[in-house]
């Protein structure tokens, strides 16, 4: 016998292998390391001092140094992707992601995926797949959940005198709520000394409306964008493969939008440095792709300052921290007149940060 | 004094200097740690759960997460280029390679390689070294052993009228049989969960002669196969010398064939995603030149199915993997007409994985 | 409101704002990790067994493995980046830069810088300002210590018709005597095997006025060096953003000075191989750019032997090690006929090791 077998490799899944509710369990477990922070380090120089110091972090009440955020987010992410974003036709959006408890070295993050949407597009070649994807740690507690939905080919187009099927659109909040962040377990900033992360504003520094230009510029490499994406065992092939690239409409690698936020969050430390973590993905767009060779640069506006409940210490900045190539932010480059994105804005990021409050 | 101090740089060994039976210490020591790991896993996007996931790995009996086979076989192989294979003209080719206990983070592993073959070639300019190379850990248990094979220069051409050395050929096994194949200690398949890795096929389901496409390609960088290849601590010029390739007659830095033949196990996945440890390498040809650039892909033959002593709940599968540049594995690209590789088959490697078995 | 927020981002200092025997703690600590070298064994191929072998540490009396001395210098030179040469036009020199107590996985780093001089330029618009930068670890205990000087440019330039400020320079010393290296607590060298690390030259066996060409080059790629600076948590912008630099004189992303230290450090190896710490860096000088591209060889010259109080099995060795790039170091090329450095040299260090003495 030498039977080519198909059936042995991942197809992905069409549209047509969603269900309402259907719940998918993400190969494979992945137990997160400081190599993997050391690497994330190397790919975006990140310098928020939880990620930085183990001994700033137990300073202010976490058992250990946790890892990114992002790193975080995009290993439960990636996970997702064999099975929900092979056959993608584009990532759509975001929303509701929320970051629960800290992860440490030497945790171990499964994913799952429920369906919580869908609707068929009147072309009848593609629909929209909306999930609910929650990262959990070895003791099931969630490190991170978060809705995306995304537009997905059909197996086979669909005969276009049927009605369509009729679309159930999950009810997606527009902004996580101050109540529903998490903070951290024990965390205490009574210690937090923010000489030793170089900048004194505070909470109650920042208004809403300010826009900081974070005045830090990165070019993309394609073997940077390319580990990355392998150290989250993100699948999708646009990333990985110039022969495939080659031959289709864009003819080059994609880089991940996840590494242009990682690139973002990163720079956003010069103006941001006390944000020091990650509370909220309220949504995101990846307005235009990357490529190796574009420099990235990033601007935020504080779009709402929040209290956190029963907490003096400790508040919220709602953020936008935009993404350009090749082109500084002096000018906080967003939108023409029309209200397009500018062909240099690659990322528009709306997320919530904790910081420490002037007691 | 002013000298120029040839003698404290280590020239490589010449054909003259190797001797029948002769042992060679390899220099330095080496400590993995999860920080290689990471780095693997960046650099191929490995994801199979012994090496991913430190509770997978102790569900089925190992002590903690293992690190990567073919990590683990590119440093002890690392070690033996100083000594070995500098001078080499080619490396013409591996047998009997056996993986033995598991290597954890933390372990340090020594390597040493011992003479068992040499053959002058009759232009009297080079001959053909056969090694065993032996790595241990810091317990002297071997953790990987194989044999072998490099065409070295002579120091010095040898006088043609003269006789040729008689030659003397080691007695090498075309395949590690079942008997020899090591299953790690305490290993116990009975909580293994195939949903996890997300195949659900396992030993029981593979057919001998059947071909896998991996249905994946990945771009050749040169940062990331010279970061490869130093963290082996291979020392051979080829890979790193930009300014001296320019003058060969390749006039490109070659890619590592260890790079390639990871980037093709990690491949290996999609269709292989149950084969959890590499128990033997039966045999490796670099069949063409890799360079920065090349997309590389691979398909795999089931070459032959094999029970494996006092074990119902493992078995191994002997797979040929081929890896192949650009161009796409559909039609399973291997050798002309004539028995020839193609020009773009880059990779022809012949191993034994173990994989459950249906109980 | 709407207002942009300069005042949140650092904007560096300028030579106004320092000032004689100013002390300024550089954020943010952080805490090095098994990741870290791993990262660094990658981006070099470094060999030095104490840096690659827990055992072999172990053996000669360290606690464990300590990471590399090079890795700790950068990641102090890091920090002082942001707060001392933002605004540099130029690293001028460093001196009297010695290693301290060794640096383990776990530990956390901080750094400060205190104003030691300070000479206001004829031209009123740069001056010179020397630091002493120190480095210790969660226990204060110093890892690493030097002097550093930049030419910085001034907020606004001066008018000339006034007096220069009256120029006050440190004193500082040639080389760091012998007197004044640290040898670690504990060292003992009974136990060290030159044959693991595979050269059986040690101090005595090295003659002043010896050179050696290490035979090795490595060609420099834009994500190697990108990623060796980040994790460094290095900020200058120079290093990272193509966008900009294609618009100044050298259209290039320059390649930080301390990856070629880093690297011709870890090429020495081959001639230098016993030579197992840095004890101190006496001078260096970056005497042209490096880019991507670029071929990095490497050759050193014994500058001096000293003995070391109390101690007769480990002595020094001062050295000259000199990177050249695009040509190879067989004839040692250094300056020309009027003393001025070879358009090809880019590196000239004047460092001590230490190095086990015969007994």
């Amino acid at each position: 016998m030498s039977a080519s077998s198909k059936s042995k490799t991942n197809p992905g899944h069409y549209f047509e292998d969603f269900q309402l509710d259907q719940e998918i369990v993400h190969a494979t477990p992945r137990t997160i390391t400081e190599g993997d922070q050391a690497l994330y380090m190397a790919l975006y120089g990140s310098r928020f001092p939880l990620h930085c110091s183990a001994e700033m972090a137990m300073d202010i009440g976490f058992d250990d140094m946790p890892l990114e955020d992002l790193l975080v987010f995009h290993i439960v992410f990636g996970k997702s992707v064999p099975d929900i974003s092979l056959n993608a036709v584009a990532n759509l959006g975001y929303a509701e992601c929320v970051f629960g408890v800290p992860v440490y070295a030497g945790d171990t993050l499964r994913a799952t995926s429920r369906v919580i949407g869908l609707k068929e597009n009147s072309n009848r070649k593609t629909g929209v797949v909306y999930v609910r994807t929650t990262g959990v740690n070895q003791d099931d507690e969630v490190v991170v959940d978060f809705v995306r939905w995304v537009m997905v080919r059909k197996r086979e187009a669909g005969d276009d005198s049927l009605p369509l099927m009729p679309p159930v659109l999950p009810d997606v909040m527009d902004v996580v709520p101050a109540a529903d962040l998490i903070v951290p377990d024990d965390l205490d900033l009574n210690d937090y000394d923010p000489e030793l992360v170089g900048q004194a504003d505070l909470w109650d520094d920042y208004a809403v409306g300010e826009k900081i230009d974070h005045q830090t510029g990165m070019t993309l490499e394609e073997a940077e964008h390319q580990m990355a994406t392998r150290l989250y065992q993100n699948t999708a092939k646009v990333h990985f493969n110039q022969f495939a690239q080659a031959q289709g409409p864009v003819g080059r690698r994609l880089v991940y939008g996840g590494h242009i936020i990682s690139l973002a969050r990163a720079m956003s430390f010069n103006g941001l440095a006390n944000g020091f973590r990650l509370a909220a993905i309220n949504a995101g767009s990846h307005t235009n792709p990357s490529f190796a060779g574009d420099t990235i640069h990033a601007w935020t506006e504080v779009l709402d300052k929040m209290e956190l409940p029963d907490r003096s210490d400790v508040g919220a900045l709602r953020l936008r921290t935009v993404a350009v190539k090749d082109q500084d932010c002096e000018d906080f480059p967003y939108r023409d007149e029309d209200g397009v994105y500018l062909g240099s804005v690659v990322l528009d990021l709306d997320y919530t940060v904790l910081i420490p409050r002037r007691t």
